[in-house]
């Protein structure tokens, strides 16, 4: 027993019945990682570790800040750090540069925001053109009342913690190309689209993307940052998200919630008769 | 009917029997909100719209960056902007300085996370005192069992749109302080403790935090800022929200769901027994 009452790794639960036991404490892993462009600090962010790379990738990517394949040439942990675990450096290719002067930031921000750094208002757009025509991007209802139990099977986390958001990547069949989880949707996100950058599979335009949380607008502009035409959430979007998709031509679906769901926007990418 | 298949506040829902109806939008308000020192940009925000002032207190307080009551002399919306609405302005006392310089800041930082604009990972910490004795402080758990759904009864808003965040400041006996809702996590929890920062009542060191989400570390570090003992939430906190509690000697209880509930630290100061 220590000070708090309770041993390290231990907690007290109240069961339904009312008595108490110690369980471990199995919690979803929440850390710092500070992402870095070459030796200079662009974002900290709070994140569950792993796939650190694809969610800097990710980041740079819906940031606006690198947004062709070839311009990272790899990743680096910086050797003298203590804390290098929770540090991962970008190393652009030869001669490459980026402005993030023009890019309106100061300093650090955060991906988990996506917002910060920026010097106004009228900044926090990153001015992605709009979702190209999609002629015959066309999602079955079935197929799409299917995802939400694919995301959950396929969230390894989520089942230990019970608290831990998860994005994925689905093709119009329904199949899921890439399914990441993050104590952060906004970083669930960023690892998702940053894994298919990575692979060099822009744009997914034949694709959706699934996330376990609310749609905000900046998951809105994550996913039009990979060309993704289709957002799909599992729970309330905003009234940003929807003015959002509504000028990027993307469709936006809300409480997904087999066997129900709200379409907001671009109702014309879900097949909604024979 | 509009180009994206659905006339404006209009969205399509698909019904439990698979019928398809036409809804009005009742979504959560999302705006972004700029937080101003004087006529400095402070920091951006995604919000929902209302009691702009008190979320700015509570990020100034939580932030570390005014700590004192007295130092707040006014705000103000800045009169030749267009979106004013979307500026809230904070007037220092006469003679006051605040170094944002020296809290590690560059420029503008979110209060959507917290943890932007800090130079380093080891400057995320804002380095409150932990609480101090709180002899006396101790919670029943009937009255811990009744806040859940008091919060729900209390938010509006989320009866309206299933999509908005709410956290609660309550005594010991459940009777509710401050309610506040907001899209944002921190943003709510920014509400409530700006509200009772405004009316110059802290420490609450008698009181309790609830929150609608997920507890994180920044969520245990809003608590300690305004002094709170015990912070409980309806969902999984996370590992370093734990550490945190444990360090800074606050009570933490998660999955607050009647009539379970799990204890992560400090577990003395809820009655489990007679």
């Amino acid at each position: 027993m220590k000070e708090d009452g309770i041993g390290s790794g231990q907690i007290i639960r109240r069961k339904d019945d009312g008595a108490l036991e110690y369980q471990r404490d199995d919690l979803t892993v929440e850390e710092p990682l500070e992402i870095r462009v070459g030796t200079k600090t662009l974002a900290i962010t709070m994140r569950t570790p792993g796939h650190d790379e694809e969610l800097a990738a990710g980041f740079l990517l819906s940031e606006g800040i690198v947004i062709a394949r070839d311009k990272i040439a790899q990743f680096s942990r910086p050797a003298e750090a203590s804390n290098r675990e929770n540090i991962v450096a970008v190393h652009l290719a030869d001669g490459v540069k980026v402005k993030l002067g023009s890019a309106k930031r100061f300093g650090t921000i955060s991906s988990s925001c996506g917002i910060c750094g920026k010097e106004s208002i009228a900044a926090i757009r990153q001015n992605f053109p709009p979702i190209a025509s999609t002629k015959g991007v066309r999602i079955d209802i079935e197929t799409l009342l299917s995802l939400p139990p694919l995301l959950r099977k396929l969230q390894g986390e989520f089942a230990r913690t019970g608290g831990i958001h998860a994005a994925g990547i689905f093709d119009l069949g329904g199949e899921p190309k890439v399914v990441r989880e993050d104590i952060g949707r906004h970083n669930a996100v960023d690892k998702t689209i940053g894994r298919a950058f990575l692979d060099d599979q822009l744009p997914l335009d034949r694709h959706l993307l699934l996330v376990s949380g609310r749609a905000s607008f900046e998951i809105m502009q994550k996913a039009l940052s990979a060309g993704i035409p289709i957002v799909a959430s599992i729970s309330a979007p905003s009234t940003l998200a929807m003015e959002f998709a509504r000028e990027s031509n993307q469709t936006l679906i809300g409480f997904l919630r087999p066997p129900s769901f709200n379409l907001y926007s671009h109702v014309d990418r879900v097949k909604l008769s024979d």
